[in-house]
């Protein structure tokens, strides 16, 4: 980071970002507060909150994609882990300490695959060994304190990625996003997404242009949504409608997250990604990924070893559960798809922007 | 024609293609047989047919797009004023005369844009003006006779045009599409997809892969089902996974029909197709698009004349009558996007293949 030169941006707070409903948060004290989960299973048409008042009800957020993204999951699920201490009756610590567990244990269950979860559970437990000594009051103060640290980090990871990516955002112009890297996603702003708040924040004039993002839409359901919330001024096109904005000029940039990064420089993210580079590539438009550093993963040489899930045929055949494909069609419903480095302009993340050769400069300013 | 070396293909009729309904036809003989329709609007989960037994219904069939494609419209309304001489009661001739003339002008109203409905009812009024002194029965006849001619014409040209594509079609590998060139928008076959359905009579292997076509799902919902209907191998997928796909090797080739091409071979054809020719360039697939001489247009130089339609932001809020994204927010909604003539490897005419320098080879081959 030391060699990252200094930037003439600085950290927005979520006020200054507008009023967007965070997508997990603690709201009050440790003793009346509560666990306020946004359902975005409703939006963009109802903005419902669900107060959890037990673990059951966080379990089933995880459970139903109440709560999506690994950030979100991970701060979901230790802020659960909290509300076992504060809705705790007595003052046995020994009963506390175990019903933390309890709650820690139930909650690894609720998506079997999220590795954000465990990493956000295994740092709870760790906790709870450390306090096997203390009161019942100041266990349920130090649980609270941990998940709102992990909610903090993450905040702060993720404005410090789009500060590093909002000096190569136009002063004014527009800029293409695919599938829902947001506020929504994380403890706030994103990673994408927060390019686009923090140079809308520094004055930048953008339009963002969101990708609906078939099958499951998150472009339109809820990038779409978070960045009118925050008053960027956005416009929802459909995939396939990319290329042809793109060839009038309007597309200045294009910014989106990953789901995994190889060793290379290749990007696993939301299937359409690729495509994007493609017709980015095309028009002379420059593609960045916005990724914190724990998406990198260096014991993958190249994006052939990234494995690709393929999912239900029925998210296409049946969109909006309405059946619009014959019976019985063969589909091709990959989740994801690998953009090779070369179309890759830049990556930001939380140790600034990085920029080819990846193989060398992503090691050197990422691996631990 | 005549520099058009001879093929090793020869047309298949519909029966050898598979059984397919037709989206418009007269079964039977004039006195006892009818018109036709098949509802497009239920496809792909129900097979309706529509008895036409009187004028009004065929109005409203085209009306609410029940048949539609430029060329299917024509041969409805053609053989809607041969309806109203098979309804007619009695032997005046005059009176005869009369009814087809308000049925023509009558359905002249049913799509108030649509070129080719103007076209096959000026040569409907034409012949009507010519049978004036004969009797009912002649009228009836000559009337079918003329319907059924429009119908035969568009038949041949479409089998035409698939033979001039087949011996671009892998002899085993993928094709991808992308919306509805069909049989379904014309007599039969279509444009695109005749040459596949030549191609796979004639013993390729092919692969038929179809993007849905967002906003409107005219792939999915309709050429997926045609292709199945003719036995030919498809897949399906959303139009952001063309690019993963065509990566992965298996997309040999592309073929599209058009809208509109201008002289120098700009090609203005459903959204969407654009993007598609960019992303096979990018990974070296040559691009077709199949069209007959009657959709390039000599009085544009280049595509930027096309004018192309925005269409109701709906389509892209409301997909499937389900409200997806934000109320309110802005949206672009073009119906078609125009694909640079450099992008396209041939056109496939029913003056055979017609190869680059366009503007030179188009006007040569097609110029009347």
């Amino acid at each position: 980071m030391t060699s990252s030169p200094p930037l003439p941006y600085r950290p927005i707070s979520s006020v200054e970002a507008g009023r967007t409903p965070l997508a997990i948060d603690w709201v009050g004290d440790v003793a009346t507060g509560s666990l306020r989960m946004l359902d975005q299973t409703k939006l963009p048409t109802e903005i419902l909150f669900i107060d959890c008042q037990d673990v059951e009800t966080v379990w089933e957020g995880i459970k139903m994609l109440r709560v999506r993204g690994a950030p979100a999951i991970g701060i979901a699920a230790a802020m659960g882990v909290a509300l076992a201490g504060k809705i705790h009756q007595g003052t046995d610590a020994t009963d506390l300490i175990s019903k933390a567990r309890k709650a820690s244990d139930y909650l690894r269950t609720s998506r079997p695959t999220a590795v954000n979860l465990f990493w956000a559970l295994d740092r709870m437990n760790r906790l709870i060994d450390r306090l096997q000594s203390e009161s019942v009051t100041k266990i349920r103060e130090e649980l609270l304190r941990e998940a709102r640290l992990i909610q903090s980090e993450d905040r702060d990871m993720c404005i410090a990625i789009g500060l590093a990516g909002t000096p190569r955002m136009p002063k004014q112009g527009g800029v293409l996003t695919h599938c829902n890297a947001g506020a929504l996603a994380t403890a706030d702003f994103g990673t994408a997404l927060s390019v686009i708040f923090h140079a809308h924040a520094a004055g930048h004039q953008i339009k963002a242009y969101v990708d609906e993002t078939r099958p499951l839409l998150q472009g339109s359901r809820l990038t779409a949504w978070e960045l009118m919330q925050r008053g960027v001024p956005t416009t929802l096109l459909c995939d396939n409608m990319a290329a042809s904005l793109m060839r009038t000029g309007k597309v200045h940039a294009v910014v989106v997250g990953a789901d995994r990064i190889a060793a290379n420089g290749d990007t696993a993210n939301k299937i359409g990604t690729y495509g994007v580079a493609v017709i980015a590539r095309a028009h002379g438009v420059p593609f960045y990924v916005a990724a914190p550093s724990s998406t990198f993963d260096f014991s993958i040489a190249d994006g052939s070893q990234i494995p690709i899930e393929i999912r239900d045929a029925k998210e296409i055949t049946h969109g909006m559960g309405k059946q619009t494909a014959p019976e019985g069609v063969d589909v091709y419903n990959p989740a994801f798809d690998v953009t090779p480095a070369e179309y890759i302009t830049a990556f930001f993340t939380e140790a600034g922007e990085i920029a080819p050769p990846y193989l060398e400069n992503l090691a050197a300013r990422l691996r631990k």
